[in-house]
């Protein structure tokens, strides 16, 4: 163990102290980890959009002073009482869902969503005993996803750890603890297109061109990018999208002109956009007998899917997917393992790099949409 | 060939002059084969509602005179021109779809929706030539879904004819050319429930029964029958239906009293019921991380299926099939195959049998719901 095992850690942390406000860089104190729980030394992180949506928090639970952060990369420092399978030194991407490898979820080939880790993002406190570990002058601040990455240490469940292969470069590895992962299984775990197929991409974002890179490594023959943004196709052109629409070009809806390009409909489709529209037209665009339409991106809360049921009759499949259907523990090594064996290229979605203390930078770019991930060095 | 091969064939059909009157044994004239098409010697039909909601002509296009039925077996006769894979006296069963074997669709392994032979309600004359078969003093009779069965002798594109082991007794197989086979390959082919799973059957006419013994062929621990007619849960005990909850009974919707009794939802469930609110539940009755549903009913044309798209984000499935996802030629002989090992049990469907010249009693039984499947004999 650390000489720092079972001790308070007293280190920096990007505090928010409220909604939309920039972080504020902070002395904070990251109590030990109890039962179950791992203290990791956080080397890289990335922002997500879910880390943005919840630090605006319009519409959300508002949960402050909070710790954000969940896209990461760090280094066990120690591990509390009941943990077996992480020891101090271990390579760890923290995860916003975990696997407890004992519920019928984990338990199930199918499913990645642990009935005991699932996500939480109402929950600003550790699942064991109802309190924060992060402190700043004997008051708690809360945690976010379990993870809260923006802080050199962080107490994490176990069960939301994934141990990697420890030669992989943490700041690159640290991207596909969320978005990447999430839109690349989409397509590999849940679409699974077959090689020489056609497969349309809703949403052109870092989750949307994970897709479309599965869809690339999965050997697609033509890849139709769709996005309301047109500064999103010559980024995407990296990413192996061939064609490229944008719904806004044609007088009549985005589904029927894809059927025009396509003899009938794609063999794939995956939405990561969030759009209830751009759902039922990813489902409405894929070729009747065999056409497979996946959703990912998060929908409004009132939002209502509607279709007609012959769409479905005529022997299309529609369905949904968390996190790409990884399981963390188990999946996630094996992803970092074929971008070592370079079948995924990780890079491309790297845009910018900041040091810790131009956090705020980060949200900048994410709300102009400039560039796709920016990785944070809490080192520097 | 036979001594009738190339000749007119005069002999009994059963013609539905009007909509909704009772159908009148005619002596009529059945054209030779034309190239591709086979003449087929019909020995048992059964009625499926198809037929009767044609008859009725209530919203369908009405187009009479016509002779209905497409739930039948018999032996071929004579083959027209260019038809090498049968021959007079193979036993057959006539499909309402077909497989070319060449279309998109046919070379697909996953769909069974051929481009060119796909059923189609509204034609009543033969695809090669646009004209009837048919004649009553020289008038045509229109044919229906390329099948039209009510006759002793009847032509069909050679595309719809599925040909089965001649040991197999007509009598009993004829009714896997339609609704038994539909519901059996939802859940043998596209539910596909694991051993030991749990597995909801929404209406339990003939279509959901053969859902039933699907399940129990695939073992599932549990068949949660659901219906809104009570009559049909004690026929329903035959089919190894273990739980029945009719929607009626309870003051909540009956998918949440469906979770409740499988501790979150069943793993999987088949809608067969063609009302757009029971194909609603069907999908939301599943479990999330695994469940899938399939839709078999066939819904009116204005439904629409609505449903929170976070249903589908939290992996739940959804799925639609036409005839069971059987490809009618390659598949059809199997299911006979099943049923001459004693895997499938065809006989409990059989409730009622009908001399040829009763045939306007089957129509009675089914109007009235008596009974799932009525055999009748043409012979007779
Ligand atoms: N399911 C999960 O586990 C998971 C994980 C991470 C992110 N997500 C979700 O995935 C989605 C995408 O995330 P992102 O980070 O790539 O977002 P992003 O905002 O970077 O990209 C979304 C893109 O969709 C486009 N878009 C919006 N409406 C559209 C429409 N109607 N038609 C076509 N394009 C449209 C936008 O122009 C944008 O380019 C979000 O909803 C996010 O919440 C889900
Ligand atoms: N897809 C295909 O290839 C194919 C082939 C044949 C039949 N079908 C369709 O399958 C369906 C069933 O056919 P069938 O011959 O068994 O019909 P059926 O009328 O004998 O049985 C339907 C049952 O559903 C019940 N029902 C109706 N609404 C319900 C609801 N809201 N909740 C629960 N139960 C409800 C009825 O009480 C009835 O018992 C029909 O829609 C038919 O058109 C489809
Ligand atoms: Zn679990
Ligand atoms: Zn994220
Ligand atoms: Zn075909
Ligand atoms: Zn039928």
């Amino acid at each position: 163990m650390a000489a720092t095992a079972g001790r308070v850690i007293p280190c920096k942390a990007a505090v928010a102290w409220e909604a939309g406000k920039p972080l504020v860089i902070e002395r904070v104190e990251v109590a030990p980890p109890q039962a179950m729980e791992v203290r990791v030394k956080i080397k890289y992180t990335s922002l997500c959009h879910t880390d943005l949506y919840f630090w605006e928090a319009k519409g959300q639970n508002p949960l402050f002073p909070r710790i954000f952060g969940h896209e990461a990369a760090g280094i066990v420092e120690s591990v509390g009482e009941g943990v077996t399978d992480l020891k101090k030194g271990d390579h760890v991407l923290p995860v916003f869902t975990g696997e407890c490898k004992e519920c019928a979820h984990c338990k199930s080939e199918e499913s990645n969503m642990c009935d005991l880790l699932r996500i939480n993002t109402d929950r600003g406190v550790m699942l064991s005993d109802g309190n924060a570990r992060f402190f700043k002058n004997g008051s708690p601040i809360y945690h976010f996803l379990g993870t809260s990455t923006f802080s050199e240490y962080t107490v994490i469940h176990s069960g939301c750890l994934a141990k990697i292969d420890p030669s992989a470069p943490l700041d690159k590895v640290c991207v596909l603890s969320c978005g990447i992962s999430t839109g690349l299984g989409a397509t590999l775990n849940v679409a699974k297109p077959k090689k020489g197929s056609t497969v349309a991409v809703f949403g052109l974002g870092a989750v949307g061109l994970a897709a479309a890179e599965g869809a690339r490594i999965a050997g697609a023959s033509r890849i139709i990018g769709v996005d309301l943004n047109p500064n999103r196709f010559s980024e995407a052109k990296k990413f192996g999208v061939t064609d490229f629409v944008n719904p806004k070009d044609h007088g009549k809806p985005v589904q029927e002109v894809i059927a025009e390009m396509t003899n009938g409909g794609v063999d794939r489709s995956i939405e990561c956009t969030g759009n209830i529209n751009a759902m039922i037209s990813a489902f409405e665009c894929v070729h009747d007998g065999w056409g497979v339409a996946v959703l990912v991106g998060v929908p409004s809360k009132d939002d209502s899917f509607k279709t007609k049921p012959i769409n479905f009759l005529n022997e299309r499949t529609l369905k949904g997917t968390f996190f790409g259907n990884y399981k963390p523990r188990t999946d996630l090594p094996k992803v970092v393992d074929m971008y070592m064996k370079k079948q995924l290229e990780v890079e491309k979605f790297i845009t910018h790099r900041l040091p810790f203390s131009d956090i705020n930078k980060a949200f900048d770019y994410m709300i102009n949409g400039e560039g796709l991930r920016c990785i944070i060095s809490l080192d520097e």
